[in-house]
């Protein structure tokens, strides 16, 4: 039998528990060693999830020869240089979305896992939740016919932790959050064919007060096919976490809501302890999700990582995907400040996405 | 009690059907002629309807000093002629959507109108929708906040009538057809401010046998007050006819679905006589409508056009706003050429909407 | 043109505020004078719905010449008293359900309206619900073969008025209260065959502090033509008001959901003015109804009797529908006590539903 | 590392693939042979899902010292031979719901299971399906207040293996093979009061050139806390599986709909492979499921035997829950028959519960 593959996380926050998690629960992965920088902050994940080492610097973590593979949760400016350090560690890195700041990045990025000859995973787990990869069977299918429309939305009231608000840590605003998966989502789905242009609408609508990012986003895509997509992300939106993704084709069309959806329809007067990521109060009618990280494909992820690493095989969504991704979050800002459809290719020296981007003067709101 | 308005309809295929039925129901009203070129369509139609008058000639029709109010059903191109001559016969008109072809015919219905002293009423049915007449209560009311976004789409596989298709004859393709539908709604929603820029995303995807015009459209308003809007329309979507709007705000947000969301969910090993607006087959699992016309606000908007007539108020929806949802789709099409965003007021001399679309090389489909 | 019907209420509540607001819709129809005992309740009532006149003594009403149609809105134990008022005053007569107290009060007001040549007619909105008008044709046409099982439900959180609480003035609980809706229901929908038996499971589980009544009931029918019927009511379901039907056939099925069903999905942060029925509060999650009134049937119903009254039609539903309903309502409190299947025909001299049963032992609720 | 669980198979129809496949995805165990007395039955399943070792003869398979584990899934009327062997051979065993043919079987098989030291668990995967877990965290945290009703269904139209339809090898119709899930699942979810009464409506409405069992049941349960449950099963019902559970409380209600409230909402006009178990035809609409092991807790249940096997672990639902739940199974058939509420505890000599019913003629059946 093979032995465990040895996993550290960097990073100790809202997603680093959601990796804890989905590697506790995948029998060929071991939960090795944790590193936070924050006082005392790994050291407490690792007695909640029973890891064995923490560390505040992710440096003296990475010189532990036993870690096969490191998850990378940090914000955005720090994924590419915590990326480099674990790859010229020696170890196979699974990099969480956003890829990283800006292409120049990127490219180093790609540059290094192929000099140290180790394996750097794009996280997107939308690739892996079974409702989405079921979609993605119809439409290979043929059931839907070929396919003139793909939708994917992501919408909540808004981030927890500054850094998202921060336009120097984020590098952008809900289009870099959560346009990614949606853009991702999209090549996944009709087998990554080349996207041709790019038009985005963006504005600052209620957090103003908070951030310069934008806080709603409509995106839509021209694929080289002669398919469009369309990805609606918001911050501002009240009531719960909302996933969804349409497909519609020559043939047919399917409907695809990943946590709504498949919700628990309840109705509490007391209220209760949780019913979905950022779902606000529990009290009066809420939907009610259940194995939330199984429904959007994180456990799925992370074993299909490991497995890669294990077994030596090719990731299903790869650093260069990252890129790809980040390319088009770039054009979505240039359109969004020049009111233009950009045409990909697309290349820049901006240093993160929102530079390309000038919020027009946000409205005061009420 | 007053007089019942003698009520006489121009054209006699399907929307002229709905209009005679919304007359039937409407107590106030009396169905007292019909007009349609077509030999015997007019007889026809009234005997359906029980109608005591029938033309082939519309022009004969309107010498009847009987009639006080026409309704037009007509192809789009003919939508000018009939409304300028119903006027100059003294007639008050409710003229089906979309207004007209172009911006100048509009400008002389509106003046034909001022200088006759009769109503031109701008038939837009979604503004009398009980169900979003609800929703525009909920908005209006502050529960949902500050809006932010509003989405309204319309979709089917295609109309009937062979006018649809011709360009020549509607002068657009699912933009002209049924994106008019989206634009008012959003304007009536928002209680009618400034639309600042239009941005569309347009493709003949799936009927590029049939027709130059578009099959696909995406289109997104900016208004004035911040807020953004999303019209998705098609002539592609299979399954029956579509019809949902969303409203997001500040303070929440409201779904409505005027027909699946309200029907009975039906599984038929047989299948059965109806289901829904262009359903296809009802074998299987289909979602049966009810009281279609009522749905969709057909009787009250000829009830509430009745009674403006019969105690002289002014109509909800009037021939001026049917002249801003042309402007704005003649901005969507010459947006969806220049793939820029296109900034209001717009104004062409353009003949018909389409003109102003060069539509990409449409891809073979399989 | 017929002169309208003049209508007269006796009942100034919650049910007469509906039966007046339909009344009102009705262009056949002169909503005239209203009638009820408390201080100033008629008046009042009269101001709000531009009644001309307003009584506290209903006899004196009833001896309106001009009056034509009486709808009865007033606590059970009066309904056979006011109609059989009303009927010897020549007044036609819609009796709001349950019909009355007991099968001798039932066969007392069949024999007076014989007796006075007038119409009464029984009201059960549901049968004239538009989206259960269409679930009959669906059955009727075929469309789900032969049945096998209907359902039926009403659930709200229990009844405003003190007398529905008082087995003394109501004669029995959630059966009597909702229970009559889901048995005419089913003998609507199945064109109304014999009914061989009833089974039923009551409960006092919630509100044993308010009442000796059932707040739960479960209840099972069977038909002569081997067809079985569930009904389930509740007194003690939060969230707002729940109508439902199901059908299932042996070619197919058929899910009809009245309320939540055809709702507008809302999140508030604020709350609003109202959602639907007893929602209880409209903070968070809620499913906004719209033209509730005509989505129960309640104004087509009115529509109908005042059609009946002005043409001498039968009406659809009539005061032996509603003795049927009782006798099923009389075998079920039989069978919660007995713990049996009741047959029917089934006779009694009860003088209430109630008497029949005694509840057991209520378990504390915390 | 624990040395991974040797699990064989007895059977290798339907239920045995699943459990094929959810042993395959339990890392804790391993596949190791299988036995179906088919001419080449257990050679193909064992080539399919590759098992080293197959056979014709259960008997010679259980002699294999190698084994740990058995689960076996056969007819009804082999469950208890099989068992005994099995734990006569020093083998833990899962044995598929129902138990058994009566209580004596049942008792027979608890004693041989305490005499051999060997752990039976009986197989109820609803214990286990992710989103009925979550509805059972939810009543047990108080979210929905003291339960008054609880619901659960499940639906199909028919079982393939004949043995179903057989009452001499099935034992009892759609309430043995259906009803036993909801029996279970009302006791799991209320942590197993004491039921103190069942009364159940049977009837062979379809199949009854097929069967002489009951094709539709509604079952009654009184528990003696005050709750009452309503099971409603179906061998009846087109248009897929249909699960699904309903919690009342007097804080609150919870609704959870296992697969259709899951799925895709798919229209296809060219069908395509399969939406979910017994969906008959994919063309038109359908509800599109995913990994549905996963969702009715399928994989989780072995993976929790394997557990307690592996460490000695009791398991959640024993031989004596299925014990419980089929004295339930014969107080409904004595019920169905009488027309009475029967109380429990109830003891019977019968050798299979369909023998406590007599059907009434089932109707003929266009």
């Amino acid at each position: 039998m093979t032995a465990p593959v040895r996993v550290a996380l960097i990073g100790s926050k809202f997603i680093a528990s959601i990796h804890a998690e989905s590697v506790r629960q995948c029998p060929a992965a071991e939960l090795f060693a944790v590193a936070s920088p924050g006082e005392g902050s790994a050291a407490a994940f690792a007695e909640r999830f029973h890891i064995p080492h923490a560390f505040t610097d992710y440096r003296q973590m990475l010189a532990m020869p036993e870690i096969d593979l490191v998850i990378v949760g940090v914000p955005n400016f720090l994924h590419c240089q915590v990326t480099l350090d674990a790859l010229s560690a020696g170890k196979h890195v699974l990099i969480e979305k956003p890829l990283c700041m800006n292409l120049r990045e990127a490219d180093e990025m790609i540059a290094a896992a192929a000099k140290a000859g180790r394996k750097l995973m794009y996280a997107e787990e939308l690739c892996f939740a079974p409702k989405y990869v079921r979609l993605k069977q119809l439409l290979d299918s043929g059931a839907l016919g070929t396919p003139t429309l793909l939708k994917q939305s992501e919408k909540h009231d808004g981030p927890h932790a500054a850094h998202f608000w921060d336009m120097e840590r984020a590098g952008g605003g809900v289009t870099m959050d959560l346009g990614c998966h949606a853009i991702e989502f999209f090549r996944w789905m009709l087998g990554r064919p080349r996207i041709t242009s790019v038009y985005a609408q963006m504005a600052t609508q209620v957090h103003g007060d908070k951030t310069t990012g934008d806080d709603n986003a409509l995106i839509i895509l021209e694929f080289e096919n002669g398919v469009t997509a369309l990805a609606e992300e918001s911050w501002t939106k009240l009531g719960g976490m909302d996933d969804r993704a349409e497909v519609y084709g020559s043939k047919g069309v399917a409907y695809a809501d990943l946590l709504h959806g498949n919700s628990i329809e309840t109705y509490s007067a007391t209220g209760y302890d949780y019913a979905v990521e950022k779902a606000g109060s529990t009290v009066g009618w809420s939907f009610t999700i259940y194995e939330e990280a199984w429904n959007y494909g994180f456990l799925q992820e992370i074993a299909h990582f490991v497995d890669c690493v294990q077994h030596d095989k090719p990731p299903l969504v790869t650093a260069e995907d990252g890129r790809a991704v980040l390319e088009v979050i770039f054009a979505a800002y240039e359109s969004a400040r020049t009111g233009r459809k950009v045409s990909l290719p697309f290349s820049t020296d901006a240093a993160k996405p929102i530079d390309l981007w000038i919020s027009p003067d946000p409205k005061p709101r009420p």
